[in-house]
């Protein structure tokens, strides 16, 4: 049985030529790049050059700006906290309700020690209030931190006009954006955003899981997370990850080659296959509006059925999908995201996430379509709601 | 020219059976472990193998006491800050003057935040003095953090001892316990050491850089640093880097197994080479005790004469060595530990370290023998202390 892996906003495929890119550095060039004598040049000079790379897939100004991490996670707390740390006397926070849950547990933690935290609601196509934003921001607002896209339904928020609105408020409140979703699918440009601190996670396009970056503008202090050696100008202590510092640099330039494919083919498979199941399945609903999403992701609502079984039965014919983020799996919770969309609760149970990356065919997709319908329908002939479900069918006919 | 890589202590060569078994997870097998279908079974199978054989290289008794991290500053950091953090009441923390640069910038950041910090001294062989450690210990002592030997000179301070005498004078205070640098070197027994915390860095035992794993007791609570989705059992967010966990755990199976090797072999070419160097070299002086050290490494200062200049000499040889820390080299300072060790200041700015592992041969060691007495000699030469230097030569004739 083959594989058909629609996960890809939970994890991606390391590409070959990442692969081959970071072998030198799992064999011959073991040198701690800290280190002064010749051998640790290569080492040194290649932790360097993957600077310059993803100075350049952020669009930052300088290679000053780029903080190695260890991953998405890491990223969103060395900024969070950095922040926060730095600017001791102000303790509002403003956040989102559908921030990935490593944002959001990390808000809930900073209300426990007394921050006071707002969280920004969507509407239910999944776009921002930004009238909401716009109030909430005070003196006192130390750090606003909003996703750049919803890992969920795809949905991208509008980061640019969300600086100008914040700056235009307080000029001193820093800006994070969590790139993780968007990274590899739409352009980053840190500069056209006005964000201050910009985080992703090389696992999402291509590169292993455990490492990330962190983008921080010249402007912008931060106390460390990671307190010990001079790695990263002081600011990430830890002997540097060549290895997977190297290969991030090849996936990001590679994710820059393949932006314009992901923008049309992957794009194509997406929409076709979104538009395949919408149209073969009466109880099947789109969870977000159809624009302003990445081109590779999404979300559907199968009504009155429960999203897990649909997962088992995709899984049996070798097909990956999920029902939500890889870290909140395993939790019987019904989606924050789909909750704060006000999807109403008999789709929210059976809602599932498509995620395609450059390595997704049109036979994977053929295939899924294929299957789709027939899986949907028997478990909707298992459903308790069989009224309901009637009643619906009429309704979409 | 061949490389003779003598810094192990700075960090290994990946062992090509770890890359080997890294291999399928950077291909294949890519999957996130916390996804639920079949697909993700192997990946999240293969993390649970590995903190199986983590928790039998610590000697733990549960597999929940194993936290991987992304190295040990990290783990260091997630040590310290999160024993504090639970125990917030408890201002006072003990550590040594000869941690680790990782460790005592930690240190240096908490008593900006108002913490009491007392770092315990070392005798000229660089032991530990015990007695001020007892004297030291109250009630607000909220945590001992110690390494299990030194970085530099190899000293291995009485780990069990130490534990004992936390104990006996607050039960409450934790003890975490830097392992970086004997892990392969010599067995970590974390049930006899009595530790509450001990941390790992995989790049020191030929696994790669950007992996580590802190060992926490049962009984020990701690808050997380990277706080996010559940992975860790909630203490450690952030996708598991999959490859890189498999790593280190080929990497902890093969150190168990060459422990034997490292007591013997690699301490007998340690001994000839320190030896030889010695009773060559009219000017050198063993910074250490001679018992009580891992067997890999010997710290040897050259006095008048400056250590950067022998490393570049070493280098053009493709010797590779250090004069200390690789995460403080480029600064000028003198080491700390030897300072704390009050190794005469003629000594110290000559004190090079050389650390050798399972890969190091005895043409390597026949080699550097055979080479270092010309290079001290020339550099001798060039000293502006040619009395001091005169006298010496009297003194150990």
């Amino acid at each position: 049985m083959s594989l058909i892996y629609l996960d890809n906003n939970a994890t991606t495929k390391v590409d070959p030529q990442v692969v081959e890119a970071m072998m030198p550095f799992l064999t011959d060039e073991y040198a701690n790049p800290s280190s002064i004598y010749d051998f640790a040049k290569r080492s040194n000079h290649a932790v360097k050059e993957a600077r310059g790379v993803l100075k350049d897939f952020f669009n930052a100004e300088n290679e000053k700006e780029i903080i190695f991490t260890s991953c998405g996670s890491e990223s969103a707390n060395m900024a969070i906290r950095g922040v926060l740390n730095m600017n001791k006397n102000k303790r509002h926070v403003i956040t989102t309700k559908v921030e990935h849950p490593c944002v959001l547990n990390l808000y809930q933690a900073l209300e426990k020690e007394g921050y006071k935290v707002d969280y920004i609601g969507v509407n239910s196509n999944g776009e921002l209030d930004l009238a909401e934003l716009s109030e909430k921001i005070s003196d006192d607002t130390a750090i606003v931190s909003i996703m750049y896209a919803n890992n969920e339904t795809g949905v991208i928020f509008p980061i640019e006009k969300i600086s100008e609105i914040i700056k235009s408020k307080n000029k001193e409140t820093k800006f994070f954006v969590d790139a993780v979703q968007v990274s590899g699918k739409i352009p980053i440009d840190v500069q056209a955003m006005g964000a201050d601190l910009v985080g992703v996670s090389g696992h999402k396009f291509h590169a292993p899981k455990g490492i990330g970056a962190l983008y921080v503008n010249s402007k912008t202090l931060l106390k460390p997370l990671i307190i010990g050696g001079h790695q990263e100008r002081g600011r990430r202590a830890g002997t540097e990850n060549v290895p997977y510092i190297v290969g991030m640099a090849k996936a990001a330039e590679l994710a820059t080659d393949h932006l314009k494919y992901e923008a049309t083919e992957v794009k194509r498979l997406r929409d076709k296959l979104e538009a395949n199941i919408l149209k073969n399945v009466f109880n099947a609903r789109l969870n977000a509006g159809i624009v302003n999403r990445v081109p590779n992701t999404t979300n559907i609502g199968f009504e009155y059925i429960e999203g897990e079984l649909i997962l088992l039965h995709l899984s049996d014919l070798g097909i990956c999908a999920s029902s939500g983020s890889a870290c909140t799996s395993g939790s019987l919770e019904p989606s924050h995201v789909l909750r704060a969309m006000n999807v109403p609760f008999t789709a929210i149970h059976g809602s599932i996430r498509f995620s395609l990356s450059k390595y997704t065919t049109e036979k994977d997709i053929d295939y899924v379509c294929e299957k789709m319908p027939s899986i949907i329908e028997k478990l909707t002939n298992l459903s308790p709601f069989q009224d309901e479900l009637e009643a619906l069918k009429k309704l979409r006919q």
